[in-house]
């Protein structure tokens, strides 16, 4: 996209002074109201100090990519950190290298694996291999490094990230991303022909081809992963970094391998996983201090309770962190933002389009009336309803790090 | 920048003919909540005319330039008349040549200067010289005038503004504006060198260090104002005009020199500075008639008095302006509209990226229920929130100044 975007203004006017801004954002935490209770998950949850940040805050609804527009998680976070996502869109393969530490390298090319399971005649019946071990995950790509051989001038990586999750890296001359999916996204039909989506990525396609018929003969005897599935090919190309754009020393708290890497994609330090929700608390007041302007906080469970229709247990989640906030109040940031990437309504079992609650708490807010934090009581904050990019030009600003706008 | 904007739209659809618009502006009239008193400065006024206006008007809250953007009075403006910010671009040097009825050409680079104090080590004391009185100020820039000669194919122009203010034009083939300030904004440091920001800028940069120095030579003896600070290099050229964009005849009411400069900027004429605020509305009954379509009257004190921390002095001048709003009403524009240029919070002292609230009145609103003019009454009205830059497309449309688009 060749259009200048606001978020290029914020750059220019960005300084290395001011305050320290915290993101806490609740993966897919925006919902629907359930039929029954007549309540979305957080207005559904018992919810204590969220609710006394939304009253101390200006709250709002970011409609995190565009009208109509469901995120994926990367370009869902990507917006947040102010990366406009129609501008800087990265694959899932690139996401998921960088979530395991893998050294990419420019111009390697990635995709996100699923290990899967495939019937007799070549059927998917399971796009997860029944979520397999993350051991039996690590066998299965020693065994697949072990035994495939690719004919080309290069090398190819293939790393276990978690259970039925790995990624592929291409590495060479010549390689294209511009390839299809062969993750159907559905059981009860094959897997999908690696297709180029364009003549320089034929060579690429041929290659692609030739793995995974190579990995399903190496796998034959395996069960219940006998099979791959690949999504998300991308070229790494190294974005500038949060410092870059926005003067911004970041620091990303996360477990999930992938959040690390958008972390690490912006040139944030990625502290090492923490291995749980308290300790992941923790472990953001350990590091709050003066090495790190910017600190992100992210929360998987919300969104996977969520994608598994677990209405209750989005709820309970959400009351589990609620619990743990007053850690992050305590640090008394200059700018405190409680957000999502994304909403994924248990009612529905998936991501989804719909804007997500937003709280922002600094000094120099126009306070507002909101006293709940929820979907509907923050459509009437100050912030009003507007887009998912806003929101690191407004945190900037709260925090004192940007300067006028000519004279 | 290349993008398309609304405006745009809006030049191909405007016609000469169709009710004239006045803009009421009170300058960094938005603000934040007192935390003793819980009001913001509008809502503390009593303001009994704004508050009538609401009433009968759409109100709205413009978000000048955008999210988390604290815009300079330039922009800010440019912005309010319909001239995208991010485009429109002016530096501060000319709007200071423009608002003393300096008579640019096309190509002129020019900055806006301060008159400083430096100490023996050449550390800046004050960066503005106690606010020396605008005499003592003509005082100088003659002696500057007739003491400093510059070795290059062209002249330069020193004149004063008021107070410490001063600017700098420098006419001549080869110049370039792509210079750094000298102004570092901070005391106790010295002036900045000027930097070329490009390579062809080398020339330029090195003809305004000749100048400082000569300038430091002849003030030696001078006190409070020994030095100089530059800042807002631009070059000087022609916009198109109100009438070329819009089709609107404009005049502009205004004392303070910066928004004379604005208004010439755009082709408006600029009576003679009315010298005080009752004589300013006088002079916009006198000039309302058939010679003008777009009358501009700009308030400077709101922002004074926010820049002053001033909470009361904010609050008591805009019951000031609220007793002369009277004159305006009853000269029954077809348009009228009240808002600011940009929040100038008396809490934060200083210019902010807060939205400011706007009152549009004409006989094709859509009437809303908010009877009170302030930051979060009009957060409800019919306007909704919305980019300062639709201001003027609205103006225009309730003046009846646009054609339909499309058949």
């Amino acid at each position: 996209m060749d259009m200048m975007d606001i978020s290029e203004i914020w750059e220019q006017l960005a300084w290395n002074q001011g305050g320290k801004i915290v993101y806490v954002i609740l993966d897919g935490l925006g919902g629907l109201r359930d039929p029954h209770r007549g309540k979305t998950e957080l207005q559904a949850a018992r919810k204590p100090n969220l609710d006394e940040i939304a009253e101390r805050s200006s709250c709002g609804l970011l409609e995190i990519v565009g009208p109509g527009i469901t995120p994926g998680s990367g370009p869902g976070h990507l917006t947040l950190f102010g990366y406009h996502p129609l501008k800087y869109r990265i694959g899932r393969g690139i996401l998921s290298a960088l979530g395991i530490d893998f050294p990419l390298q420019p111009g390697d090319v990635a995709a996100r694996v699923n290990f899967a399971t495939l019937d007799g005649d070549r059927q998917i019946t399971d796009r997860r291999a029944g979520r397999i071990a993350t051991d039996l995950n690590r066998k299965l790509c020693r065994k697949i490094r072990e035994n495939v051989r690719l004919d080309f001038e290069g090398e190819y990586f293939f790393e276990t990230v978690s259970e039925h999750r790995a990624v592929l890296v291409l590495r060479g001359t010549g390689l294209s991303a511009d390839l299809e999916d062969t993750d159907p996204q559905n059981t009860r039909m094959a897997p999908l022909d690696p297709q180029a989506k364009s003549a320089e990525a034929h060579v690429t396609a041929k290659l692609v081809r030739s793995f995974v018929e190579s990995v399903e003969r190496v796998l034959a005897d395996e069960r219940p992963a006998n099979g791959i599935l690949l999504r998300g090919f991308d070229r790494y190309q190294p974005l500038p970094s949060l410092y870059d754009r926005f003067k911004l020393r970041g620091v990303g708290v996360a477990d999930y391998p992938m959040y690390r890497g958008v972390s690490r994609l912006l040139g944030m330090d990625v502290v090492a996983p923490p291995g749980g929700l308290k300790e992941r608390f923790r472990v953001l007041e350990n590091c709050y201090g003066d090495d790190y302007d910017f600190y992100f906080l992210h929360v998987k469970k919300t969104d996977r309770e969520g994608e598994d229709g677990d209405f209750d247990g989005k709820v309970r989640f959400i009351e589990e962190v609620d619990l743990l906030l007053p850690h992050v109040m305590a640090l008394e940031p200059d700018v405190l933002v409680i957000t999502a990437d994304h909403s994924t309504p248990a009612a529905m079992g998936r991501h989804s389009w719909h804007p997500v609650p937003v709280a922002l708490l600094s000094r120099y807010i126009r306070t507002d009336d909101v006293f709940l934090f929820d979907e509907y009581a923050c459509a009437g904050g100050s912030l009003g309803r507007r887009p998912g990019l806003d929101l690191m030009g407004l945190a900037l600003a709260n925090a004192g790090r940007l300067r006028k706008f000519g004279a």
